[in-house]
């Protein structure tokens, strides 16, 4: 997997950083985020009107990728369109001593391109297959396979990471001066998602357990 | 508080839906979602490239209300400008007997306006102190107040809530027919966002302990 060097092509995008010194260029940091949380908020622009829909993504080496309905008229306006793939996470709540110094501790990748309809059938379950994989490993190969109407029914979309940003803050408040005087508390109150216990649907097949990888799943 | 019909006025934009099923164009349902996760995901249109910044929102009414730096030209790009703000909850992973049934629970709001900067610098220090109420109730109070360059470096937006919809998928896999026989797990693995234990900086004064709002709070 190459290492892509993102800062050189992000040139005309780097003015609507918001803090230059939360920036973080390389890819491996890109990588680490979208690995970290399936949630993303992809952008589109329609007709001038910002769309931003969540859904889940995937990396699969230097690419990213979504699905969703073939029969959805917006992913089917974002194919070849410039889209902007945004996935973050919330990592803590950052109590100042003034509420100007008030922050959250966060991960951030945003990632510019134009998506790509993945259209042979064949690569699109080979991807389906990676998504699934890449979440639960172990499970595409106890489903039985897709049919070939289920596959004209999914879009595949994907884009090339190699313009974005990756952004975070992590680590205590930062207060100073006369501030540090103020009896007031202050610290992280740390934010993480987790997983609950398996609930299944009361229709399992007798012997059918709840699978490992269910248990031993975790965001990053 | 007036309860906004969003159905009637979300017209040109119902085309963009994907499930037409899932939909909620209520304001009790749009509230709902802001009110249960303060992260927001806001797309902004540049010159025709999308550009979704995650960032926390809070609501006051019938409006959803942003801040920033006020030195970030994308805030000032912002102001006046469509914007598309999407706030969302993972709520578990589906897992289906097909790969195709897999889908996720989930609760999304997704809004549409005119962004409108706040340029009174009382009003501005009244939607912040909201900000923090919303999320730490008594908090303010123990803060020392916003000095005027403080308020002057903060840019607050905000945006009608009239138009957008609210979406949520929720409940157990939907197998039908032969699938019911395949001997797999199904069922929901539920996600949700916790907070851990409050960690202080090493700097607080003494007599100083964790406040109750910290304890106290929870993701909707």
């Amino acid at each position: 997997m190459p290492r892509t060097d993102v800062a050189a092509k992000a040139t005309p995008l780097t003015r609507l950083r918001r803090r230059p010194d939360r920036g973080a260029y390389d890819f491996a940091a890109l990588a680490a985020v979208l690995d970290a949380q399936p949630l993303a908020h992809v952008g589109y622009a329609i007709g001038g009107q910002p769309l931003v829909t969540p859904t889940l993504q995937w990396r699969e080496g230097s690419r990213v990728y979504w699905h969703g309905s073939a029969a959805s008229r917006m992913l089917k306006a974002a194919a070849g369109a410039p889209v902007c793939l945004t996935v973050s996470l919330l990592d803590g709540f950052v109590m100042a001593r003034s509420a100007f110094n008030h922050s959250v501790n966060y991960r951030s990748a945003m990632l510019f391109g134009k998506a790509e309809l993945v259209t042979d059938p064949a690569a699109k379950a080979q991807h389906l297959e990676r998504m699934v994989e890449g979440l639960f490993p172990g499970r595409w190969n106890e489903l039985r396979p897709m049919t070939a109407k289920e596959l004209k029914a999914t879009a595949v979309l994907s884009m090339a990471i190699d313009l974005g940003s990756a952004k975070l803050r992590q680590g205590p408040p930062k207060d100073e001066g006369a501030d540090l005087e103020q009896p007031v508390w202050a610290g992280v109150l740390p934010v993480r998602l987790v997983t609950g216990a398996p609930q299944d649907d009361g229709k399992l097949k007798p012997g059918v357990s709840v699978p490992d990888y269910l248990t031993r799943f975790s965001f990053g």
